[in-house]
């Protein structure tokens, strides 16, 4: 029922300096493939086809991975990999690899002290390993997924710029590094004649915002265009307003392993920021005629400088649900902004330069 | 009654890259000089003289200003200029020009919208009016007040390179500037062949470390090294203890134009800071045998990363009650000062690197 | 009977700049294996699967290896490259490619005027032939054997930094090279946007400190950070205290091609060192209740600058004897180390810098 | 009764990259003038006349001077400045100023902490009080006299430079330096294009010749050209052949404050120096028909690396006797410096690469 032309409902960004156009929503596959224990591998690989293809469908281009996703250690890559190889197969004109942007994401790698961290041997290692279970030649992007405080910056650069010189991705990017490591790199590789990073993978959603908005703020514009692909819009599903009143009964937060979900829910009510999330759920009703969590995807996507917003479903109703935030965004108006920044309440102060020194008045 | 060797009883630092060695408390002339009204000049001159001689006596080899200390705006340089002047005469031996670290700041130099920021041209007329009001050729240390968003920083470290190629300044510096912002400065420096800047001086005391202990410490280390001067150790005032009961009756924080002050002693009031000072005050007596103004600064000066720690006193009293300051630092053991981060319970987290990358064991 | 985890005895330390974590002791293959004429090849490579196990259970992470060892030449790659395949099918968990760091180093690659040295033409040809040997596609670090006064060090540093670039290695480092051909290569790396060295194979013992502690000081500081591996921690069995008297009669040192050993024997004993071999040993034994080989490994091990410390073992009991160095470096305080120099009484002086600079008192 | 031809009987030499010509024997300051207290003024200058004239007729073009030489500091400079300035008004043609090569040293200008070592403020500084006392607008080189522990290598190299750029020296060079540091200088002012250091001035005698002749023979050859200008040819004395029976009775070096040198005389008797010199004495004596003294010297100018071999002396005669040195130089062949070195016995190895790689037979 769709196809390329109909995913026009989609919006589309550049992606900072590589002059690839994403979608403003990608898929994230953190915490969704690979992570059930005793699923079988077919099925697992028959419900990533389902849900990627929804996906897809809905003119979503940008398919994000890591090394260390699912579990053990690379599940979610070669589930990825096989159900991509599959589909290319059964709807090669919708997959072509020419038109989707494949990511993946090194850093955690195995157990041992050489197979995590940015070493140029675990890069490489770890490079070939993530293609050898995606199946493919080269990703589209390739991400040192933390920063590694035991290696410098110039190692980590030069092996980056390696993986780009050799064909195996097509450019290189950071994940929560601060904005003082990704200016050092910048310019290192400005020095050497080495590849840049072309975009980060931060955390954005409306109560985690100070990083994004403000420490990053000087790197959205020229010389660095940094681009970014940002995770956890929902907030490991607050802002859906699921907990707006605590975690019901039965959920699976009460379970084991979900203790650290316990703990945010915890403090969010604690610091009023579930009343916040209750304040603009009927707000979304009411004045977009939305869900909560299409709201916090819409408010995200609105920022121009998020390129392209993460979603990270496991079944193929949320999926669609989501995509319908594309519609809310569009609708939202330079008013209604002001109206939900009023009752969040957190908008994080400009902090470039000093406020005595501007431009008393200019037309 | 003192000499330069007396003043062995000061530590000393090597000042970051610049080859110079700072004593670890400054003398600065934030609101301390030009700035009570209706003071005859002479009279200002006379007590500053006083009051720096004894900063000289002891140990003390680091002075700064800014071009905007003082009311009018340069009347702390120029009272400065004028006792650096007449002090050299009487006692050539004590404040050879050779020994001593005399810095400033600018960023505002008037009220016009061309007379502050960072512009070349007000670089320029900035640094030729301080030199004038100091009546000196050079300083050893010319900061950017503030970063300027109205600047790019290429233009700023072109003319901070000129102020120090054509003499007139020794090393330049920042004062409040972001991470990003200074290690952006480096490298454009480092690109282009110009002079990197040396120096930060930012607030830190042991209610305002984030960005000292944080945001700044790749800065420290290669190949940025830079140094600090920090200001504010007594948190205006807040950590000596006197405003450990609220504000005193009839105290001139009540007046008009504290109401800043005011405003800070109700917030630490409420955030429970207050109480925590108290509480330090106790632990200062009975441990260590001082006050709680002295604790506050020996702890400042326990991080090796402050390079110089600026005193602000008024009154011959106030300085030497702080350089005793010196000895408690000398006293303070490491048990010590995990005891004080237990009262404090604000350390920072190293955000350097991840932490699940580690050396397992080393020696 | 062993672990990864139960390794966690053994110390480890950052290899320099590359990232890697490397164990305090590596294995080296320097007179150990292939050289035995006549010994049959399969038991050759049982005895290096069985004296490589007991290291790699005990901790050791590091195999190093050099084209030239072994007789005929290449014979030690060609075992340890055999041994390395099969442990590696026997124990896949302990002997992960992506734990343990291999290295070997080119310069002696047979008789020929173009066989050695660091022409490309040797190094593209030794490399090939040592990874052919070894059956891998790559070695973690390869090193330059020697300084080669026939081939101007760009040249070298272009042919390393394409073995690098092109996947053969890691990362490259030099052995014995003076601190200013060290120097020389980085600067020609970072002028060229070429791969700079970034570890060195120095000879370091109790009586061969000079280039090591004093010349190579500056190189183990940014911007440099060279790592290094250092080899005949116990000088070639002489601080294992087996000569203190002399050499034994009926020894293999009397035999025919052991002339150098005899005649370093005969040089230590006028040079007074055997006498000091002699006051150590009784040191160890009353102070720290461990042999003489012990205390040497364990007093190399305590400099942090010696990044892996190359032990040489030809039977299962001498690692296992040497490994027990590892807790009495532990043990090993500032005390005894200062009564350790006393003995040996040829502490380098610290040359950089002058000694009439410097801070007065710092804290 | 000399004249600028006659100087021809001079040999002269070009000094590295700068272009300039020297004389290979140059006249030093150190410990000649200035430090006789009581001396009357006006008789310190008219002696210095008097003996920089000799030399200076006997074709010496390079004085070199520090400001440290003199007692008290600057003393040297000042009374070398007076004689310059009389003796270039009453001989015009012969002192030149665009003929002579006039140098002075930075490092220790006064005794406070910042008032010493090579931070810009004391390069700066320091050069302005030595011109004053030079009473010059520049010298033709400016020398760092020592390495700086506490100042990185840019800095210096940044400062030295603006010296260099701002007219007040001609160019620029160490004293004392190791390989390592004058290589990274040099790399440093490549990289950043700032001018790099062109002469060394090391201690350079027949028994101190080890980094003279090989820790510094890479920086002989390009792309350094590492000109130098060496001192204590002599060996404070002991290469005249006055100690080699001891010291003397009634000798000043029995006086006080002559302990250092008494406590050479000590060690080159114990290891048999003074026998050598003895021996060498006598060889000068038979077969070249000049004392002791004179092939000391010739031998040091033999050494092509040697550009400048600066003299040192107090008397005229002094200065006459080893301007003597220069025919016996020109005497000296193969074989007189191969019969002296078997005399003396300590030729340093060449370190340069490795013995086991070498040309096997070359036309």
């Amino acid at each position: 029922m769709s196809s390329a032309n109909e995913a026009a409902k989609m919006f589309y960004r550049t992606l900072g300096n590589t002059g690839l156009i994403t979608s403003v929503f990608g898929f994230g596959f953190w915490a969704t493939f690979g992570v059930k224990a005793g699923l079988l591998d077919r099925e697992g690989i028959e419900q990533a086809k389902q849900i990627i293809s929804v996906a897809r469908e809905g003119g979503i281009n940008l398919f994000d991975n890591a090394e260390t996703y699912g579990n053990p250690v690379g599940e979610a890559e070669r589930i990825f990999g096989q159900a991509y190889k599959e589909l290319s197969t059964e709807n090669p004109e919708l997959w072509r690899r020419s038109e989707v942007i494949i990511t993946t994401k090194l850093f955690w790698g195995g157990s041992g002290q050489n197979e995590r961290g940015l070493s140029r041997k675990h890069i490489m290692e770890g490079m070939a390993n993530s293609l050898k279970r995606l199946q493919m030649d080269y990703v589209d992007l390739i991400y040192c997924h933390r920063p590694d405080a035991l290696t410098p910056t110039e190692t980590i650069v030069r092996a980056m710029t390696d993986l780009v010189r050799s064909g195996k991705a097509m450019a290189w990017g950071t994940s929560e590094w601060s904005a003082q490591q990704i200016t050092e790199a910048f310019w290192i590789a400005r020095m050497e004649g080495l590849e840049p990073p072309q975009v980060e993978q931060p955390q954005y959603h409306m109560f985690h915002r100070e990083r994004f908005e403000k420490e990053y703020f000087p790197l959205y514009r020229a010389p660095y265009n940094i681009a970014t692909t940002t995770w956890s819009p929902l907030a490991s599903g607050l802002l859906t307003g699921k907990y707006n009143d605590g975690i019901p009964e039965g959920s699976r937060v009460t379970q084991k392993g979900y203790e650290w979900l316990q703990s945010i829910i915890t403090d969010w009510k604690e610091q009023g920021k579930l009343d916040k999330v209750k304040e603009l759920s009927e707000y979304a009703e009411k004045n977009l005629g939305c869900t909560m969590a299409q709201l916090a995807l819409a408010w995200c996507v609105k920022n121009e400088n998020a390129s392209c917003v993460l979603l990270g479903a496991t079944k193929v109703e949320q999926i669609e649900d989501n995509l319908k935030a594309i519609p809310v965004a569009a609708k939202l108006t330079d008013t209604h902004m002001e109206e939900i920044e009023k009752i969040l309440g957190n908008k994080p102060d400009n902090f470039w330069g000093h406020g005595n020194r501007k431009v008393l008045a200019s037309l």
